[in-house]
């Protein structure tokens, strides 16, 4: 029971800054999603590829959370696009106060999307609101098509599901991944969830995920 | 401050039950390895093809840990192993109690080696040690060769590296990943951990594994 406590006590500290975070950025009428998947699945090149061909239309930045390293900020900064490093030194999420910290270093007032990428991990970030008004997971096909029913809280709990490496389905028998399996366990734990099978590499079905996100920008403009 | 300490004293009880199930081990001379990955790095898929192949040479039991299905107990369980289904109910890693009731479910008796397949996560299983002889670190190429600089931890803290989906590889341009710059990195972290390139799909590589794992093991007998 006391393990049991503590942990409440967190998560509604966490909540609180979640609650800041969120009125902050729907004052400023910022669209902001937090991107989560498993180490690997491909959300940077989701992220570079949606930044360089949605220049012009709508401006980006990134918050991007990893445990050490700045190598993914990196690739996100050859876009030019703003972009804030959170190191997490060890911890397996991102939390609302570290999101906080970070949008004060953004320049907000020229963005229309804020995206959150998360420590890679389909599991902890889950349970952790940063103040966003979605979630999106990321699967790529290289882990098999059988992740939504074993890690079902983030597929339940996400706007979006980016079925990303769709290029690797097309290598015959090298990878065991049924499309129509993956989407129909994503859409039993959530029947409103949007999913966009995509290949970030070659830009397949790139379309109508930015489709989606320029709908979700332009009904706050 | 109060956090920290927190996070001390659950880390500890923990280790008191590692170091239980530890002594349990090495007075029945058993080698128990924990397994840990990725979401879909090919735990399960390593894990039959080794209980298949070493059928008459060593003999396997499993205690399999998952968020929640027993869908990769299954798998074990059609090898005609022994296989204990831990279901963690949404945490994010194994702990030593629950790993000591699993193995009580053995039959320990007649086991050579167990291998504990954690919950799939690069990050928080590497802080909770189980009792085990040694960690063993999975990483799909599908993955990306950064992994080990962005997921040090369990790379620095692993006896082996097995580098998994190189039938990948050869699928030309379809995968970015360099072997020689992984298995540098991971080497950078820890000097002596042993690395084995694998398709568990296919066989390749395994037979090197297959070989360590028989070493370990008749160091025991």
């Amino acid at each position: 029971m006391h393990k049991v406590s503590i942990g409440r006590k967190i998560l509604s500290a966490n909540e609180e800054y979640a609650l800041q975070n969120s009125q902050f950025l729907n004052e400023r009428k910022k669209l902001c999603l937090n991107m989560i998947s498993s180490p690997g699945s491909g959300k940077t090149t989701i992220l570079t590829r949606t930044i360089n061909e949605l220049k012009g239309e709508i401006k980006i930045g990134v918050i991007e959370g990893d445990i050490q390293t700045d190598l993914d900020a990196g690739r996100i900064r050859a876009t030019e696009a703003p972009v804030v490093q959170i190191n997490t030194e060890g911890a397996c999420h991102l939390s609302a106060v570290q999101v906080s910290g970070a949008l004060e270093k953004l320049p907000i007032g020229v963005l229309d999307l804020i995206f959150i990428e998360n420590v890679g991990n389909l599991v902890c970030p889950s349970a952790f609101e940063l103040g966003e008004a979605g979630k999106i997971v990321v699967l790529s096909v290289a882990e098999g098509d059988d992740k939504p029913v074993k890690y079902p809280a983030i597929f339940a709990k996400s706007k979006a599901l980016l079925i990303n490496k769709i290029d690797l389905l097309e290598a015959v028998g090298q990878v065991d991944f049924c499309l129509e399996r993956a989407k129909a366990d994503a859409r039993k734990l959530n029947k409103d969830i949007e999913i966009f099978p995509v290949s970030a590499k070659t830009g397949e079905g790139m379309t109508d995920w930015y489709d989606w996100l320029k709908g979700k920008v332009n009904n706050l403009r």
